[in-house]
């Protein structure tokens, strides 16, 4: 049987609360883990899947993108139908496409962006309890603005990262950082070429002490510079993060998912 | 103690996942049921909460409204800050408040807005899955929203009302029916003087059918006509629906809660 083999790219969306993040972890129930668990029903064999990135425990993906490699004939769409079968109900694929061999989903990823939903008001949101992180004071939202300008360019990223970061190159360049008003809701967007450890959540405790009056705007840029990890905020909790897309060269297999202009 | 009765009245805002709808039910977890509970620990008795209306098993709420009587002086923030303390996450007290004792959460309710949201595609949305009500096949909205005018005005509802309805009246007036395009997203919002028991789960199942070419527009308004629960389409599943907003005369005591213009 000598069966081609194939690369599969799957675009998925998950909600991470129940999850120890993406990443395979030993007696942890991870996002990636639990889709290999599916995948070895569905090829009966294992396969390993190599995600764009990491998201830490509890942080949400609307499109996640992973890849992985079987000789296994089933058509995609077969194998997207038979995945979410199995799958619970917080982990659906979205898309499921054979891609040339060469396609790595991290390496190749050339645009990540995240979102931060901040839901602002002195009790928390019921309905939006997993996809919000609840902020009781308001918040200074054009000094939140200014401040996230200074990270818009390439950086040495030090002050913004983990001290557990191995990367050997601090270095990353955000392309956009908005800072969207819709009360009760305030929405951080931001796109980079690839992010450090933690480097969303501490880039965005951050402009939330900006926001909160606790750090001027004018601040910002001199933690940037310091390259020094005391000096910027600690790692905000994951709730209400969201991976929401990677872009990879070309057309996108898999558009930018639509946000919804009002979802109650 | 010659102490004066209060009328207060409750904001709420909740996810209705897990209860038995609205309305308190032997042997059944029930949102208002669970309220009264918290409010006994705080008040130290009993009090009965009055709805502006019962919301069916899993249907969500931001904004219901509710009002009951007490002769305890605690002021009503810290009472709105003890219930919070007090309920689980699913449920929000957004305000509480005093109002004149004449004040009657249902009878006085002026105008109900319901809001149905469906995730139109071939797999259902992970994060929004408690959120949305996942419909397979495309929709023709402009079909839909044809069929919806034709529930605008003063009408006898009797072919979208459950046979166990038993209002007198059968007539109800809608003021409005919108359906908003924004893909994956569908959303149908009402709005009416008051609904008949099940009245939006079967309009909503009609508009669909009409949305799935299984029913041509035309035929609403003589479904609404010949006055027969057969002729119009089964009770929608409460997945995906919300109680958005109630509405008094005069000045609202809390705004219309806003829905998010770009939540992930």
């Amino acid at each position: 049987m000598g069966r081609k083999l194939r690369n599969i790219r799957l675009d998925i969306e998950y909600e991470g609360t129940h999850y120890h993040g993406w990443q395979v972890q030993a007696n942890a129930v991870s996002v990636s883990g639990t889709i290999e668990e599916a995948l070895e029903q569905v090829l009966q064999h294992r396969a390993r899947l190599l995600g764009s990135g990491r998201t830490d425990a509890g942080v949400h993906a609307l499109g996640q993108v992973a890849n992985f490699t079987t000789e296994r004939e089933i058509p995609a769409e077969n194998l997207q139908l038979a995945l979410n079968r199995l799958l619970p109900r917080d982990i659906v694929i979205r898309r499921a496409a054979d891609v040339p061999l060469e396609f790595h989903a991290r390496r190749d990823a050339i645009e990540r962006t995240y979102r931060y939903q901040f839901f602002v008001g002195s009790h928390p949101s019921a309905l939006y309890r997993t996809l919000t992180l609840h902020i009781r004071r308001p918040l200074n939202v054009s000094a939140m603005r200014q401040a996230a300008g200074a990270f818009v360019g390439s950086h040495d990223f030090t002050s913004f990262r983990s001290r557990h970061c191995d990367a050997e190159n601090p270095v990353r360049t955000v392309f956009s950082f908005d800072v969207l008003n819709d009360p009760p809701f305030v929405f951080l967007d931001v796109k980079a070429n690839a992010f450090l450890r933690n480097q969303v959540r501490i880039m965005a405790s951050t402009l939330l002490e900006v926001g909160l009056g606790r750090c001027p705007a004018s601040d910002v840029p001199r933690i940037l510079e310091a390259k020094n990890r005391d000096l910027a905020g600690p790692t905000l909790k994951p709730r209400g993060l969201l991976l929401v897309h990677v872009r990879y060269p070309g057309q996108d297999a898999i558009p930018m998912p639509r946000t919804p202009s009002s979802l109650a």
